[in-house]
């Protein structure tokens, strides 16, 4: 009884500040935090502070920045087509220095610490080499050494294959290993240190008023990830919701409270729209007088589905004289290229007069799960981009987010008078 | 039966040049044979060449030249007293880096080949990190993978300790771990590919006339090792002696054969004395009127052997009055101030009046299984150094070498005196 008392408390407790209460925290720190021996000594200070407070701590920590780039680059210069197997073995290898490194940095503090690299822990991953998948961490050899005091450091980016070789998890791995960690070890929170202080609003390049959000849910950091927002990339966030593992964005370079993705049911007052976000790199196509017939949109999008080009929004426009109809749809704009000529060779099959790309547009989206319950979002956005005399040239929404394409021009000003409409400038 | 004659045949064909015979070779390259990635290139085509022939081919290598001393720095600055298994997790990294990028230059020419870090062998060592010691070498996996024709590119200096952390040999570990592997595996040879092409009677950099030995035995190679001679370390021409593994010294950038360090049985014209070596980094310490009394050695000796300090050549003159003596000995002239300090800490109770120290003196050494048979090879040394006018500090001898301590700027002219006088120079 008193066991559970005491775990309702530190639920409760649980948003204080870092350091208030004793807690298990998983702290990732990117390459730009671990770039040089000042910098990784840094890191150290911060570690030993969280760890000085009674924490338990497990530090997640990437290459010197630049350092993987280099290794790339060997293996390119060795060969154009390396096997997975062999480059993993070597673009590990960053993490591995600066792991070592930390554990002397905090040693050298006082600090009881231990460097971990993915096949010590051990970090099971399939055999996807390159940009393999966390199927298991066994943390109880951790677990316990952190019980006794003792920090430990590990290898971001990469684990260990079924056949016992090196494998990586991809760019931004070592989030995805800090976020797989924290659920292994039930740690109270995962604090990923970047070179931002958290999640905005909006793009503070872009809009002056936006305002640092204190918490988010998951949902919403996923829409935002998908659509343009760079802080976390979708996979960790993803990891995080599935095993509702409690995210902190904060910066590694000064001390205010980050933002904190968390359930939606943590977030008592709900808003509308939390942030407005902006994608560029977008491209639009225009397909001119397809027929209008059963199965054209299979014929469409089936030869680009079969290679692998992402398609996001698709606008059908009436057909006037039920025989044919413009079909206008968004992909990547790196994949314009092959759109182009995958439609080329399917010309015969769809049936189509002309192909219209257009680069030069941008994905605007407002997200919030208050949505949900809130009539007439849509409406507002329309609006206020209406009143400013900004076309929209398609629209995709989901339950919690709404997305229009529109000229790549009007990014600002789209974005500040969304801003503005739903609310959310600073005070 | 059948099999028996096949070994049989195989040990006698044995030294034939590499690749006339089918064998299981062990390759082993150094840091500046592994530079940069035209290096790589052309160490793989080495590989190939030999695995081409029909050769089981196992490849040992160091990091890229420079690398692992960037790493120790970097822990150097880190903490100057750092944790040894830190220190061993980061710097065993640089060979991770260039065995992946050499099997990726070996399939890039169609050769099936792997990288191997040391726990993936594995390669077991104790805990003396930093200077670990091999245990065990489980070759199983590599020899059923060697005989499907897949070529094992294994990371040399590191292994894995009893306690699942990464432990490395030293330095010219990576010779360790090419001849224990060598070892392991049952290979037919171990190549040392290094920056000379072979063992020679003398320095050629000093002896114009010296010339390459086609064969040498371990204990010839053994003394020269420790005689000055850095073609080879110590420590991997005793593992190689203790197994019976023939090494070859070879160079990595031309194509002549090298000189093969094998067992005193497969040499049948023995010569009287092999090489000359000189030792520099030498220093003679004289203590001036010791007290003759029984006991003084252990006063003198005692104390510098608790403090680690390597006693080589001892002399101690004749007393003249009974009471008092002068005892000269040699020290490596980087212990010359540690020494110092021992001596006057134990002044009283060793007795003495005066410590003289030289630094300018240097050890010459002639080396030859053959002198166990052979009488006056010491009198006619003596004698060409006589002539020449040098004059002998100290003297000791082993069964197979003869060392005198000279001034140094004598250096050259005994080494090309005793060169001739013992009839090594080339026609």
């Amino acid at each position: 009884m008193c066991r559970l008392a005491r775990e309702k408390w530190t639920a409760t407790r649980y948003w204080e500040p870092p350091g208030e209460v004793m807690a298990r925290i998983v702290m990732k720190f990117g390459g730009t935090s671990v770039a040089d021996i000042e910098r990784l000594r840094h890191v150290a200070g911060r570690v030993a502070k969280i760890a000085g407070e009674g924490n338990q701590v497990a530090v997640v920590l990437s290459a010197m920045a630049g350092t993987t780039n280099q290794l790339i680059e060997w293996t390119r210069e060795m060969s154009s087509l390396h096997d997975a197997r062999e480059y993993d073995a070597v673009v590990s290898t960053g993490e591995q220095v600066t792991i070592g490194l930390l554990a002397m940095a905090l040693q050298e503090k006082g600090i009881s610490a231990r460097s971990w690299q993915g096949w010590q822990v051990p970090i099971r991953t399939d055999d996807v080499h390159g940009s393999a998948r966390i199927l298991e961490i066994d943390g109880a050899d951790i677990i316990q050494r952190m019980e006794a005091g003792e920090v430990a450091v590990i290898a971001g980016f990469q684990g260990i294959s079924p056949k016992n070789r090196i494998a990586t998890l991809g760019r931004s791995g070592s989030d995805t290993t800090a976020v797989a960690l924290a659920a292994a070890l039930s740690a109270d929170r995962c604090d990923i240190y970047t070179d931002v202080d958290g999640v905005y609003t909006a793009d503070p390049r872009i809009v002056t008023a936006a305002r640092k959000l204190d918490k988010i849910t998951y949902e919403e950091m996923l829409e935002m990830a998908s659509q343009g927002a760079k802080v976390l990339q979708t996979r960790s966030v993803e990891l995080a919701m599935n095993h509702r593992v409690r995210v902190q964005v904060l910066s590694s370079f000064n001390d205010t409270p980050g933002t904190l993705v968390v359930d939606e049911d943590e977030i008592v007052e709900k808003a509308v729209v939390s942030g407005i976000t902006y994608a560029s790199g977008e491209a639009k196509v225009t397909l001119l007088q397809v027929s209008d017939r059963p199965g054209v949109a299979a014929a469409v999008f089936g030869p680009l589905a079969e290679a692998n080009v992402n398609v996001d929004m698709i606008v059908q426009s009436a057909s006037p004289d039920g025989t044919s109809t413009d079909m206008t749809f968004t992909v990547s704009r790196a994949d314009l290229p092959r759109v182009r000529d995958i439609l080329a060779q399917h010309r015969d099959a769809i049936g189509f007069q002309e192909v219209i790309a257009d680069g030069d547009v941008v994905k605007v989206s407002v997200i919030g799960v208050g949505m949900r319950s809130h009539a007439g979002v849509a409406q507002r956005m329309f609006a206020a981009l209406s009143e400013k005399g900004i076309n929209i040239h398609a629209i995709s929404t989901s339950e919690i987010k709404i997305s229009v394409l529109i000229g790549a021009e009007y990014t600002e000003l789209a974005v500040r008078s969304l801003h503005s409409a739903y609310g959310l400038d600073s005070a």
